[in-house]
Formats: C-alpha cells, sequence, structure tokens
C-alpha cells in the first residue's frame, strides 16, 4: 500500500451512512484535517456534528464546498449530478470530486461535462453499506476489509485516481479499477436484481390472500435472512433501478425466463431436472467464501 | 407446559440433521431410554451414534421399528410414506408414529391409510434447519426457540397427540395446531416460495452472459445472505416442490406477476410507483422481529 493522501478540507454533499462512516474513517485515519457536511436534513447534520463526523454543517452546497481540496458526493445516486451542478462554481481549482455511488455509467455522462476545468473527477462506489440510512448508523469500520470499484475514463486524471485509490486503501478496502459499463452489468446481476427480488418476494408473501394476517407469523429464520436487504432505502433503490434501468430490466428477464422454467419443471412434475437445477444452485452458492454479517452493497 | 413425556424405545428413520437433532434433545432433557437409528447411509449412522444421538443403528426398517413406542419418521418429505408402509407391519400397538415433513396435507393422506389400527399418527412439521444435512450437523438445541406446526386431522387420537404436543414442548418448541391445508398454503408462501426464488437467483447470476467468471468475485453481504437458503438439501426442496406443487406454483405465479409489475415500473420510469413498492415491502419487513442466525425451515 502506498502512502497514505491527506485533505486540508473536505466537504461531504449527503452525510448519510457512507458519507458520515467515510468521514469518520478519514479522521480516524488521519487522512483530513476539517470536514464540512452538507445536507438538507438539518437533525441528521446535528447528529453527525455530534457523532464527530463532521466539523462544522451547512444547508447550502455553495457554502460548504468553498476551499475543499475533496468534495464527495454522497447522496443518492441520482441526486449526485445535481448537487454537483450546483457546486461546479465554487469548487476550488486542483480539487478532486468523487462519488459513492452504486450505478457508475450514467452518473460519469451526467457529471463530466458540468464540472469546471480543473476539478478533477473521480468515479467511486464503495461496496459496503449496512440496511440502516443516516447518519446515526454510520461506524469508521465500515470499509475495512469491503471491495471499492473505480471507474476512471479516458478523461480521469491520474494523480486524482491515484490519491482516490489511496484515500480508499487508507480505510481499508480493496480497490478494483473497473470499466463503467461492466461494473453496472455486474452489479446489475449481484446487488440489484436481489434487491428487487427481495422487495418482490416481501410484498408477494404479506399479499399472500386467504391468509394475510396470519402468514408473516411464521417466517422463520430463513425469510428473515432472505428479506433482510429489503430493508434498504426504497430512495437509493428506487435511483438505482432508474439509473441502470436497461441491465437490471435484462437481468429480471433471465431470472423471469428462469424462473418460468422452474415453475414448469414443478408443474410437470420433473423431478430429475428439477433436483438438477437446485443441486447446480446449491454448489455455486457453497462455493462462496462465508460473508460478514450486516455487511451490504 | 404439561409434565414432559417419556418413550422407552424411540426408532428414528432417517438419521439427518432433524432426526438426530430431535434424539440429542431428547436424550438430553430425559424423555427417552434407547433410540433406534434406521438409515440407508452407514456411516451416517454411525457418525450419529458416536455423538450419542442414537444407541443403536440398523439399515433394516422393519427390524428397527420393533418394540418401538415412538416412531419417527425424519426421512426428506417424499420418503415418509414409503419408510411408514414398510414400517406399518412391525410397529406394534399403541405405538405414536409422527413425522417432521414440511408439507403436510399430502403425508397425511398417504400414511393415514397404510397405518395399522392401533398405531396412532400425529403428523408434525418442526419448523427448524440450518442450510447443513446429515446427523453430523445436529445439536440437541436446534428447537429451541422455534414453532413446531401439529397438524391433527379428525382421525388423530387425543392422548397422541397431546403425547407428541407435550415432546415438542419439552425440547423447547413452541407448538402450534393447523389445518394441514392451512399450513401448505402458508408454507409454500413464507418458505417454499423464498427457496425457489434463492436457487434461482443463484443460477440466473451464475449464468449471467458477458460476466460469467468474473460476477461471482463481486458478491457482497447483502448476496451472500440473500442466498443462503441455496445451500440447503436439493433433495429435500425437490420434495418439497413434488409434495406441494399446487400451491407452489401458485406462489410462483402471484410472484412472477408482481416481478413483472415492477419491471414494468423500472422500464416505464415510473419513479413513485417504484418507491411506493420499495416502501411497502421495507415496512413489512421492517416489522418482523429480528431473526436468529442460522434458522433455516
Amino acid at each position: 500500500m502506498k502512502t497514505a493522501p491527506f485533505f486540508n478540507k473536505m466537504a461531504v454533499i449527503g452525510v448519510g451512512l457512507i458519507g458520515a462512516s467515510l468521514s469518520l474513517a478519514m479522521k480516524k485515519k488521519g487522512l483530513v484535517d476539517t470536514v464540512v457536511g452538507i445536507g438538507r436534513g438539518l437533525e441528521n447534520l446535528e447528529t453527525a456534528k455530534a457523532m464527530g463526523a463532521i466539523d462544522t454543517l451547512t444547508q447550502e452546497v455553495e457554502v460548504g464546498v468553498l476551499d475543499a481540496d475533496l468534495v464527495v458526493a454522497a447522496v443518492p445516486v441520482q441526486g449526485i449530478a445535481g448537487v454537483l451542478e450546483t457546486a461546479a462554481p465554487y469548487i476550488k481549482k486542483g480539487a478532486i470530486v468523487t462519488d459513492v455511488g452504486s450505478v457508475k455509467l450514467s452518473v460519469i455522462e451526467q457529471v463530466e461535462p458540468l464540472l469546471p476545468k480543473g476539478a478533477y473527477f473521480v468515479p467511486a462506489h464503495p461496496v459496503a453499506g449496512t440496511e440502516n440510512s443516516g447518519a446515526a448508523a454510520a461506524f469508521a469500520g465500515l470499509f475495512d476489509g469491503r471491495k471499492c470499484i473505480l471507474t476512471p475514463t479516458d478523461g480521469t486524471d491520474e494523480d486524482a485516481l491515484d490519491s482516490v485509490r489511496r484515500l480508499w486503501e487508507s480505510v481499508g478496502s480493496e480497490v478494483v479499477l473497473m470499466d463503467a459499463g461492466i461494473h453496472d452489468r455486474v452489479f446489475a446481476a449481484v446487488s440489484h436484481l436481489p434487491h428487487v427480488i427481495a422487495y418482490t418476494l416481501v410484498n408477494t408473501v404479506a399479499d399472500a390472500d386467504v391468509i394475510k394476517s396470519e402468514v408473516l407469523k411464521y417466517t422463520a429464520g430463513g425469510f428473515k435472512d432472505f428479506t433482510r436487504i429489503a430493508s434498504s432505502s426504497p430512495e437509493m433503490w428506487r435511483d438505482v433501478c432508474v439509473l441502470n434501468k436497461d441491465q437490471i430490466v435484462q437481468m429480471i428477464d433471465g431470472f423471469l425466463n428462469r424462473l418460468e422454467m422452474l415453475k414448469d419443471l414443478i408443474d410437470g412434475d420433473k423431478e430429475g431436472a428439477l433436483f438438477d437445477e437446485f443441486a447446480k444452485a446449491k454448489k455455486i452458492r457453497d462455493s462462496l467464501s462465508p460473508g460478514h454479517a450486516h455487511e451490504g452493497d
């Protein structure tokens, strides 16, 4: 690992789970002197300040980003371009601008044209999170041992990329460089589709006719584990679905076809093929390394 | 809780996770004197014996059930009727026969006609398990704090029902009486559908084109939690799907419709309706009491 970077002033736009945790982690590692928290909700900002995640707070993006040498857009992914458009005229020359969005291609397409010359954008996706939201849920160890995907483009400044890379490594993450389009396709599969499925499953089960009031009493541990991610922020996942629409719709189609096929196997008493399908999934699932509790994405 | 029952000799047909755990729990609580383990796999039986789950072992159902005053069919659910048909002529008068199958209506329809007069069948479904199988995975505390559903019929003997009820209460379970048809519908929703979905999701993601070899590297904690139940026994879940076909197919249809609807919302940029659907699921999921780690069903 290379030496840690250092920032005199960081502006965090959106002081939620990710923004506040990043700030806590950077402060703990001595990577930053002053952190300005920028957000709409005063109560949340005050929580973040009381936790020591931010030093000063403001609801004005234009004020908060002044003189910052690192600007982190940590708002829900559909809001990233908007806050950076507001911030753009006030970002100082030479500042690094980064984000934490879990969709990359559309964020890059929106953000790159609107930043001023001399502000260096490095698109990032820390693969970390829990099903909880808000500064109150933040903790310094959130990124420790997790992956952080950076998706530089042809226009990305090499030094800025290197600084952001070392920043994430310094808070314990394993940095992976990836093409933004590949990123969006991979995460449509391993993260976006599972969230869509979990939300759908919970609503399907809760609405199962005859037994509405009864059915949820019998949800066992398997169901609870399975649907934990349905407690994730609806705002965040709406944004992800809108911004990564094409990849997600394609993954849903693949899933629908496969489930239709499985339904036909069940309906047609094709016991051998059914066993093979389940055994195949078990083999793949067993091959994954054990997950940590309370990880998300 | 009423007084614990006591059995001189119990025959456990199928000494897997559930059968061996029940035996360990009953021995720990002093509910049984001698346990005969009956199974096809000698190695598994010897493991169970070495663990103290069973006292003697045999591969012959006809031999194992002789003189038992409690016979527990703990084989995969499609095998229950078969082993009890073999056992029937050898079951002693007055014996209680029970099972642990996670589908009840078809098991009852198969088993009730084939047992001899004077053998008392009590259909049971302990809602417990892990994603592991076999005697080696068994432990005495498996049923502690879990639900056990009993689905008596018009023909069920009241005293036998009471004994089986006290047996499950004595090993720590909360016993619930339920109509077998309702049981099968409830568990199609909260357990069978989620397993089918988890298997399907793992196979869909693993087969996602462009990135087959890459994609599974990025599976984060959310995906791992979500798909843990896809490590469950393919044999067991094939059986459940075959025996509870109608209810499961109906639940899959409901899920398919809901996912198609959600896909249309995404595809049509219906952000408000998408948010509402996710927020509804989050509210329901948040209302569930926290699950224990390593529960299953």
